[in-house]
């Protein structure tokens, strides 16, 4: 598919490696291939999207970033220089990169003046990506969730400069196979609990992963919450979670190329709720498209298709479709889906070419 | 749900009972009832769309009506007969009643020109029914297909006045049960194929019964057609069969009430090219709804099912949206679904009061 | 469908009252309800069973149960208490009722024997009960995980006796609608990374809620370990997680009655693992029943839906076909489903009978 | 996939080009290329088979083959020619090829007597191919079909010989891309409720094409069929067209590689009534596999999947399982499927190896 968009894609800066190099974590011999790729961005990185027809990405400080220190100013620096790093890489080629603002979350005054600095000031930024929980205390073990109510000046500001907020799952004691998504999941289903989103209307949030597993759960979740009714949920009454989606909840399939999740999710929580995505460099470029360009493809209607690998993005993150992006829609034929239609005059054999050596592209009409 | 719109729904007049009634070839005792029910409008139908939550109904002069009458003059004045009492009908509730226009099709001219006067001097109609091929000749067994150039005339009209088309089946050797379906595709794909939508652009067709088979076949329809292209096909090149759903060509769910085939259908030529239907009386109404409210609102999310219920009528027939039938798009929370919220201080056990009794239906806060 | 059978369904006793009553714990008024009707077992359950064709529950001890008692010897007790009252009750009706065990996991190798007097000494067990991990410590908030080498004493016994394991969740800081399963999935999943299931090969795991999200998650369990191939993991190199589903891993659909859950289920870890239930007292026997009966038999084939409905579980747990249980494999047909037939010379409208007063049920000819 | 079987797979002679060579229909240029692949066996064919794991292909007579031939005795000894050529071609590979037997259906005796000379004694054969009516009159255009009683003496054979009949359409009017279909599934429809299957209960009917539509309209059928009920409807009273699936009704994939229609197949008729073939030489090789390799193992559990690509045909066909050609049931991990599993030290990336030039697949350790 000609035209996608992925927005969960990581970056960082050399003075963050500290901190935290991935690299130290994954099997041997990838370490720094992967430390380089974060590093990475009008390289590597432009050329396979330019290979695999990824139009643009909307770049995150890489997780745990900011929400992994646990010094309130350290963090509070960390968030500044990478915000401003940010806009200088993104400005390069604003046509193909936008950025989501890092923060640090110990503060939630802060964290709001941080935010509105980069939604204003600066150019690149289309919204805001939180790793989860903010690690805090002496020894770092401590760990602020932002569903209370002291954190109301923050979802203030992201409610009135429109900011959709991105969440990534961070480390703890386990494992990105599952155990992120089940701590992520429960934050997320506090904020909407909580009743943040119906202080907040205009506020977003979006998840990767096909949803942290929210949309195959979303029935038990309802069920559940609804025949318990607790008397002092802040939620809303008249409104189950799965209410929230396609308003204020969105996802994304970063590092989850199921179709039969896919499904489930267009099922449960709908079209209008799921967008692309990638999650490189922890996922490679060109089998997350191949995924999506070869089997998703085969799996779903154009119109879903193209919304969901384009289109849908451009209605949550409206900035997008503004100046410096101007990103715009496009048709299901424009972005070459719908069927190979061979020349005329030539024969198509489906999924290959005529020598059955590689895969055909559905040629556009000029 | 709440607000459906149903739009392949049969009606019939006294004067056509003599041509055809299909009370004579339905399941003993059961033909007097179905007479009755073609014949009757604003009672038992009625009622029925209120017990079951049916918004509106738009009518249809039942098969094969004009297309079963070989006599051309015949045919043209019972279309003339049955739009008039149409209009009567429906005009006394406009808000619950539209109608598609009957037509004679010998003569493609006099079709446009009966086209014309139901459109532009009367009120209740918003397109037009077509009952596969118009039967001719001395012995009636003449076929006359409207995918030839000489119907142009015709096409041009329903193009400028922006008039819908449904089709149904019509009996000729075989039977409802698969045989209409077999001939009537066959008839679509001649229209597409012959480039009717091409040279008329603002021709929509809408079909029923799922499709008539065509979503299950889009693969092997367009790959073949793709594979050989016949050099003299006047379809557009550039485009597949598949490209023409969701913007012409559109279908209903009347009289196949299967979960896995809409699912394929969604799957196939996405939502935006469905509607919900009934058939009535060829169906029953509490059924058709029973599907819809129970089955399909179970597997499929809340954004998607409001819109093939009611929403994508709207659009596809925009007329629907002003005077004298002024239906406006309704939410999903309007529509009431989108799961089951119990009153403050009540036990919810999901699809069941608390006495396991009735079925709940979700309320809807004032 | 007749002849469902259910596994994962509760039951308790007064004495864990002291320790556990739920009811304490659910929505205002129905406190008295849901312990009453966790204590019965030959009344109300077993009308609603007869009502909704529910052929036979398989009980457990209602979670925590044991693995909630922090004190070794006392948890030894209730677990025998809880078996001998079990095999009591069971024994009077062994044609509708079986056990699973009880059990304290503080000492693997008092589990193992109490496992094994249940499996040979009693004749109304065929398999474990867990609760998620076992409290210990003097305050109660130790947790013992049986993923690690000190259990298999527990897992050879389990091997040898060829008695299944079923899991369920249970409270701590968090609720039924989520948390429960985070916590579960990861015990789960520590069992088979740890290697359990390669020394035991004759070990079954089955756990309920759809499978905790596991069948959600797969792709990414699978690609996630299998791309870092921890060089100490002891599971087979060879093997994914996803590989184990259907041999070693099975799943049911208590309190999780979403159908888009069950399709993405099916076609991730295939029918084959997946077993109908209910978790009555917690969900209504009639709502699950609805939901199997009706949506469930709307969405998926005769075959597919009466193996996992209760062909599947006589494979999985051979015993419940022996003494003093006895139960057979039974075909579609005899299960009343494949669709609708009216008696000869009726009429059938589908979903409801003539009168359009209850839904049909399929008549089979004697 | 490994070991996959294609069982709807043409091939001709010489003898027959006359009569019928595709080759002339076909786009320009590209008629000798199927000419000759038609006429091939251990060339072309085999090595393509090899490349794309196709274990085993069931080879029928191209069609219209002997149904295309009106004169009775010209008919008769083309059906004769063709079976001794296949048994020769077939015994040089038997461990790659079987044979469906080519007949004439002018005389019902006849077809029995080389049906019958075919299958006791012949060693290649394990089957019958028809290509719908035969062809018969003076002028050719007469139509037979063998859903009459006069054609009972050839079900019994067929019964008694236990040789399933594989169907393939055949042009008339139409094209490939939907008419064959449309006529071929009626044609079934026939041979059905005229209650052949029920006189004859070991007779097996195997159609191509996802199932001619019948599947995705298998709930209207039955509906259709159930409410009006025939009163001399031959069928059993108390079955469904549905209840046959799986047991003496079965479909293939073959020129169909729609993964939406594959699910509703599934959804309708169910896995075990699914078995993948191919369609060649109309249809490519690598397309078909590249389509089923990666595409629908994408889609759908391993067990289902490696029952469809190749167990369900030796369940359908048992002959093949004997000698010569001694096919064996195969498990997921012998198919290779079930995930991508890298080698020890090595990374996986998904889809690509880690020079992301080429797919992957799964290493099997020895």
């Amino acid at each position: 598919m000609f035209g996608k968009i992925a927005l969960e894609e990581c970056w960082t800066i050399q003075e963050e490696l500290a901190n935290n190099d991935p690299g130290k974590f994954v099997a041997a011999g990838t370490g720094s291939r992967l430390t380089n790729e974060l590093l990475d961005i009008h390289g590597t990185r432009l050329k396979q999207m330019d290979e695999n027809n990824v139009d643009f990405m909307v770049l995150s400080f890489n997780s745990p970033g900011c929400q992994g220190i646990s010094d309130k100013s350290q963090a509070e620096a960390q968030a500044t220089l990478a915000n401003d790093r940010m806009e200088a890489e993104v400005m390069k080629a604003p046509n193909r990169f936008a950025a989501f603002a890092a923060l640090s979350m110990h503060d939630p005054a802060q964290a709001a003046a941080e935010l509105r600095r980069c939604m204003t000031e600066k150019k690149g930024f289309v919204g805001v990506l939180l790793n989860d929980y903010q690690s805090c205390g002496e020894d770092g073990n401590g760990m602020l969730y932002y569903d209370q109510p002291e954190y109301d000046v923050f979802w203030q500001a992201a409610n009135d400069l429109e900011a959709p907020l991105m969440w990534d799952g961070r480390p703890w004691l386990d494992f990105s196979a599952l155990g992120y998504a089940d701590r992520l999941n429960m934050h997320i289903l506090g904020i909407v609990t909580n009743g943040v989103l119906d202080r907040f209307p205009k506020v977003k949030l979006i998840f990767g992963h096909m949803g942290e597993h929210i949309p195959y759960d979303i029935y038990r979740i309802d069920h559940k919450l609804d025949r318990s009714r607790f008397p002092n949920m802040p939620m809303r009454k008249d409104k189950l979670v799965r209410d929230y989606f396609g308003e204020q909840l969105f996802i994304t399939t970063s590092g989850h190329f199921s179709t039969p999740a896919l499904m489930c999710a267009m099922g449960e929580v709908g079209v209008q709720s799921i967008m692309f995505s990638i999650d490189y460099p922890f996922e490679s470029i060109p089998n997350a498209c191949a995924w999506w360009d070869e089997h998703v493809s085969a799996s779903i209607n154009q119109h879903d298709y193209t919304n969901m690998g384009r289109n849908n993005v451009l209605k949550i993150i409206p900035r997008l479709t503004e100046e410096p992006h101007n990103l715009k829609v496009m048709t299901p034929q424009e972005c070459r889906v719908g069927g190979l239609a061979a020349n005329q005059g030539e024969v198509c054999y489906g999924l290959y070419n005529k020598s059955w050596n590689k895969r055909e592209i559905k040629i556009v009409p000029s």
